[in-house]
């Protein structure tokens, strides 16, 4: 199914046109006031000769034309017998405004089921139901049901949003220039990933913004995203869902099937995709990126300020957000010392002193800016509801001409309104106007975040390891040693020991080995074996093991009669490295999401650990280790020795593989603990379990 | 120092009234234009006859009246003389806007010098230089230099800044409504803490918001702190210097001392302020403050929203900000479902689902406000540029009179211009119009903090332990017993053992304590014992110990030679418990400040520690240890034994007495490690180090 006909008609019919408050009345004027060429658009309505001065046909077959768009203002009884009658004419796409549908429960789960079923049946795509319509800004297209301002709005941002409310928030927000502004309601037929990829992929669209309330198609999704990575081409999502309560909120909303939010950010993380916290967050940014004519080449910043104030805000905001600013070089404080007032103490952020004339101002910017160890400049400089001096204006054309490639935004402290001219001005030089400073500095994170990801490494070309078939919800967990046999036989390192069914097995096994020995109860339907007795560390002698082996089953056979024991596993002892644990969960959208943290305590009580997506690189997984808190204590801490980080992100990579391997059968891997051993000497895991799917 | 003559003056004389632009000319006429009664307002200017068509003296003298304020708004040279001449006419107050002062460097600190002995010779209050002055809104008192639209603007919050610039945005801002608004720049004679002292104390100032760079005079200060957390006053304070380049940022600034900004943090914490991270952040709190007519008995909110999405947000703002949504009651919630679509499902966050009508509209507030678990409500209503229709606002007006015990606040999605009539109606009906979601939710956080400090406990009573006299620098270490011994004068329980000087004496000791036991090398001068194998752990027999006596002493010698030796310690070798830290340092401004958190790494590398100024008492003990991350494994974590959390309380209380005791001598404390043991068992110190302002 194409999106062409549907977002980029060549020929489009307005069925239910008039002049009446309405989608119907609100779709006519929208596309009478903004689109240029009316030629091949076609007003429909029954009984109307004409509306706004336009002829009115009575119905689609009467217009002499073939149709690639029909958009349907009337009511939810009529939308069927419409789009049978526009399909006759050949027409392959339409919008549905009309609500009545899954938004209101059962019934309307109904209706909107045989919607989807026409569809399927007719082979249209259709926006909606429930919907407000779209505008095409790179073709001049208005299927947008709703009244407002909608001149001179042709830009770079694509937004898509299955509520209606938020489009119009983001359209009326006088900074943002559009592509494409979609609100595409309970979207059943044409879904949010088939609009998404479509913005991905389109030429005309720099900057994907989507508000998305759940995800239908991962599989389509994530290949979307995937391709914007390698596209370099930023994509913002508000994903709500962060709370427990807000997942029931999305559940409840759209029936969506609503991923523990934890999996969407490692998803997102992947791909380089910037998670927004809420529509103010996704305006700024989409405004920020939409604004700047070039990506910072570093995310280091120079916050270029005119009073003390300013600048104690902008070291304390970007303090509290990450944001870097490097030291100036030499060169740039001796410049700045000769041009500010004596008492000035050039650094970065810097504060210029109040009272510095105009044009020591703009020189003291392009001091800043041309320092060798900063790409983008951070200017203290508000915009509030006043025109601003042309003069004033010049200087920051001059200063933008100047440095193409180190874009700068305007901080700005306090909410208030902004002159939409100056704004304006400012975004025609590809400087962006900042909001209040939260989002301010949120905006320039985000930005950092981007060109950091950009920076690091190649995006991912692998897709995700997405099961192809739904688990049946049964599950079956492996003993010990079948666990690490898996784990063997997909090439992870482990030492799988051996199981045994005598006490003398087990003694010739140990003596094999050499002493100390571990002594374990083998069986699938035991899967706490320290509960059950079925545990002896550190045995050094025959007569230890011998005895072991009769104190292991007499305790796992009084305390869980029922289990089926497959044997005791015997393994060498290990010695005690540094405690990890590495697991695999698969999420039933996304597939196996690898976790790996520090031991016991730091994982459960500071909630130190970091989840990916599988497949993942010795790349992807260095920087999970880095992410951690914990990640000093691997890296020699208080003049320990330095772990063997590069077995470990060995033994990462190969986890993921199985999983990857696995990923159809794969419920939950657990390896826990995994000893990280001094550098050279590698790592080790202690216990695994392995649960499938039956 | 009286403040009531400089910002409550029964007349004032403007020194340099005129019509131009400038100090004089803005003062003139804001004066002028603001205040009704001007039958005390006196205009002084050498040539000019009248000024708007008000009389003008020559001088000071020329008045027929006594004078309490003099507005000076003539340059830096003629500042002296002025105050001279108001002086020698019985004037006690002036405010001073020249600059030129330390705000220019060193030439200008020697004028503020003059300036600061020439008005304690004349006992004189003085506002500035180098500020902006201030509007009395109580009294109608107008010194101030910049215009602007100051009409209507009288309501409860004092705010308090050396940046102008601040406070100009703050009486900008349209939903702000003040007692006294106050630019003090330099502020060197009168100086921020006599400031916010006033008002704290005002009758008419209810939210204290103060910009402080620095504090010069921290016992000042922290009174004034404490009169405002037992008036349960909420005092909102932007305190700069974050980050470490932010410190020095404000230090350049003002030439302040900066503490370090943890310091800050903890005192706010005892004294319950809050802490506002930005202008904006600042702003938005004071608005709340300033327009509930009650503070909400909990911190326990209603969410009720128009539609999904904006339920969404309230879910996840809230919870990202840790607002507390309790469950609605069965009650609440049958009642709902009655209201509400068949197809909605109500809960808290609510999503009234969109088309809801009006009336329903109201009466779904009105349960949800009702209900027994909720304090306040957070109303999903967003205003913009356009005027609310009357229905709707009377709506608000009966639910406002309905609920007048629990506040409600609307929430807003954009940042967008908010009409000013509208936010005016709705603060009347005491109904606070929050700011963009990020602000809004930062905002009632404060908000919930307040409520929880003010049911926690009763605000402190003892004033902290500040040092009487400045530190000479110099300091010496005392070693382990001589801490311990300091310790146990203090009434700390501790082990101190016992200092022997021959291995006979060793093993004497031994005996009596019996075995286990430790030596330890002890001097003042061997301050990591460990290093100079200085330390013995588990000495189990009589010849074990007389070996260690020498070994030990052997070797210090050798690894230090020079080091004074008072023997060597001999303690009962303590069993393991919980590690733990317990700490003091002392703060040049604010004194002894105590650091507990557990053992090494969770301090080190998560940065999990409790910080909290002298004295304390066992609730506050116990506060600081329930906020850290790893409070729980003191509790019975992984099913061990829950941890003495009682004996640690009283060891932190007794060792906060200790720090009091000796504010005046103690630099530094370090307990590390305290074991603390399973419930009903105590704590020990296994180590102490005292170190001493010499």
């Amino acid at each position: 199914m194409s999106l062409t006909k549907l977002l980029k008609p060549a020929s489009i019919a307005i069925i239910g046109a008039n002049e009446k408050p309405g989608f119907g009345g609100g779709t006519t004027k929208n596309i009478l006031t903004y689109r240029k060429d009316l030629s091949r658009v076609y007003f429909i309505h029954p009984t109307r000769e004409e509306v706004y001065g336009h002829k009115c046909y009575k119905k689609v077959d009467d217009v002499d034309d073939t149709i690639d768009l029909a958009v349907i203002c009337t009511p939810q009884p009529t939308v069927l017998g419409l789009l049978r009658e526009a399909h006759a004419k050949g027409c392959e796409a339409a919008v549905v405004y009309a609500s009545g549908y899954s938004e209101i429960g059962p019934e309307g789960v109904a209706l909107e089921r045989e919607l989807q079923d026409l569809a399927a049946e007719l082979n249209m795509s259709i926006m909606g139901p429930n919907c407000g319509g779209f505008v095409n800004y790179v073709d001049d297209v208005y299927s947008f049901a709703f009244l407002g301002d909608y001149a001179n709005k042709r830009g770079g941002i694509g937004f898509v949003s299955q509520s209606g409310k938020f489009v119009i928030d983001m359209m009326n927000s006088p900074e943002l220039r559009f592509s494409y502004a979609l609100s595409v309601g309970n979207s059943r037929v044409t879904t949010v990933e088939d609009y998404f990829e479509f913005l991905v992929n389109d030429p005309d669209t720099s900057v994907v913004a989507a508000y998305v309330e759940g995800i239908k198609n991962p599989i389509k999704f994530e290949r979307s995203l995937r391709a914007a990575a390698q596209a370099k081409k930023p994509v913002l999502i508000l994903k709500m869902g962060r709370s427990p309560k807000g997942q029931a909120a999305a559940a409840s909303h759209t029936g969506s099937m609503s991923g523990a939010d934890q999996i969407f950010d490692a998803v997102f993380k992947k791909y380089g995709v910037i998670r927004v916290d809420d529509m103010q967050d996704m305006r700024s940014t989409a405004a920020l990126f939409g604004t700047l004519k070039a990506l910072p080449k570093t995310a280091a910043f120079a916050s270029l300020n005119q009073s003390g104030g300013e600048r104690g805000l902008a070291a304390d905001l970007g303090y509290m957000h990450g944001v870097e600013y490097p030291d100036f070089s030499e060169q740039t404080l001796k410049r700045m010392k000769e041009l500010l007032a004596d008492y000035a103490s050039p650094s970065n952020p810097l504060d210029m002193t109040a009272g510095t004339p105009l044009n020591v101002y703009f020189e003291t910017l392009a001091v800043g800016m041309a320092d060798e160890n900063v790409s983008a400049g951070l200017l203290g400089m508000l915009v509030g509801p006043n025109p601003i001096p042309a003069e004033r204006m010049e200087g920051f054309a001059a200063l933008a001409k100047k440095f193409p490639d180190k874009p700068m935004m305007l901080l700005n402290i306090m909410e208030r309104p902004r002159n939409p001219e100056v704004v304006a001005a400012f975004q025609e030089m590809g400087i962006a106007v900042l909001p209040t400073m939260a989002y301010g500095f949120r905006a320039v994170r985000h930005l950092a975040d981007f060109v950091e990801y950009c920076n690091a490494a190649d995006a991912p070309t692998l897709s995700l390891a997405i099961p192809e078939k739904a688990p049946s919800g049964k599950t079956r967990a492996l003993g010990e040693y079948s666990s690490k046999k898996l784990l063997q036989e997909a090439g992870v390192p482990v030492d799988v020991g051996e199981v045994v069914q005598s006490a003398e097995q087990a003694v010739e096994v140990a003596k094999r080995f050499g002493f100390p020995v571990v002594l374990k109860i083998e069986s699938d339907d035991i899967l706490h074996k320290s509960d059950v007795g079925g545990v002896k560390l550190n045995l050094k002698s025959e007569a230890e093991v011998a005895q072991a082996y009769a104190d292991i089953l007499d305790s796992a056979k009084q305390k869980m009669p029922g289990a089926r024991i497959n044997g005791v596993l015997v393994q060498k002892m290990l010695s005690q490295g540094i405690e990890m644990i590495l697991g695999v969960n698969s999420d039933p959208q996304f597939g196996p999401m690898l976790l790996v943290g520090l031991g016991g305590v730091f994982v459960e009580v500071f909630k130190d650990a970091s989840l990916y997506p599988c497949p993942l690189d010795r790349k992807e997984a260095e920087q999970m280790l880095t992410s951690l808190k914990a990640y000093k204590l691997l890296t020699g801490y208080r003049g320990g020795e330095p772990a063997d980080v590069e077995a470990l992100i060995d033994t990462i990579v190969a986890v993921s593989e199985f999983a990857v391997r696995h990923k159809d059968s794969l419920k939950e891997l657990d390896i826990n603990p995994l000893f990280v051993y001094p550098k050279g000497k590698g790592v080790a895991i202690a216990d695994a379990l392995v649960i499938l799917h039956d």
